[in-house]
């Protein structure tokens, strides 16, 4: 989508080693008139597919994930990273390697919340290797839940996770996805 | 408010040692509606603040941040967790103590998203023993932003977070406040 390449051109910076920080507008400030635009976008792809449940896993996605919500008139579910004393009763959970924060970690949904009737609209703010989006399917596959498809604001294609995603099978609606990043802070995107 | 008292009498559910859960429409699956109507309380009350930036801190917080930064139309902040390789620069920290968790850790956000001019509406899910909000407190006051007001959905009104902010005049607005819950699992809230 052209509005987030653009948001991205002016405000995203590059940084060593393939990064692209967009902390002033999306994951660390957050821009709401974006994030409404970004929900509105995801809506319009999939406003016909019944969807039930927007999913995502804390903590940047959540804001994603509500601005979709908020479209599709249906709940968010988020899946916890951190296993809380007042998480009880049966739960799904994933293994999920994280190279931003270079750990492996457990991602949590309690079963209540996902069923084999849903319809899920997967959101999250980056897809680069996948890991997180792979726990998320992991889960739902553990539900018998149909994930219907998978939206991204910001997809690094020259790292696997899209490919593999889409190779399985899974539509997955990328807002922007970057080819290539350049020392000097050039950013180029897919199509251009 | 009674339509969170009333959501909480709804769909709330009491556990021993003074635990609500209302992971079925607040902080693990969301309701947008819901949400939305939190939001739109905030705004109510702080609209001639002169408020440029509502602040939370990751996960749960992040939802309400979005949603009433919506009605003010101002960007959202949130600290974070955990340190990330992808924050750099100058940061402002904290420690905080999370009961939930049952560990010490450190907030973090970047300076460059909070300064002298701001005027910052606090928001959260919970307020019990109050060591999160006082961690964003504390930025506030590293930054010299002037904190207008702390706007919370849920306040345990029998822990000492609500009166310790009180005291120290800070305004805080709490949507519900539980003065007390029963093992049976009745919830009586301030004002009845």
């Amino acid at each position: 989508m052209k509005f987030l390449e653009d948001r991205i051109r002016q405000d995203g910076q590059v940084r060593p080693g393939n990064i692209l920080k967009v902390d002033n507008f999306l994951n660390h400030q957050i821009d709401v008139d974006l994030l409404d635009e970004i929900g509105k976008a995801f809506y319009e792809k999939y406003k016909d597919s019944g969807i039930t449940r927007i999913m995502t896993v804390e903590a940047s996605g959540i804001a994603i994930a509500c601005a979709a919500a908020k479209w599709f008139h249906v709940p968010v579910v988020f899946a916890k990273k951190a296993k809380s004393k007042n998480i009880d009763g049966d739960v799904y959970t994933s293994v999920v390697h994280s190279f931003t924060y270079d750990r492996d970690y457990t991602v949590t949904l309690a079963k209540k919340f996902l069923n084999a009737d849903d319809r899920v609209l997967l959101v999250d703010d980056f897809l680069a290797v996948g890991k997180a989006m792979r726990g998320l399917i992991d889960i739902c596959e553990q539900a018998e839940a149909k994930v219907c498809g998978i939206g991204i604001c910001i997809e690094k294609g020259f790292q696997e996770g899209g490919d593999y995603l889409r190779e399985r099978g899974y539509e997955v609606t990328s807002l922007a996805i970057v080819e290539k990043m350049t020392d000097d802070g050039q950013i180029f995107f897919r199509g251009e």
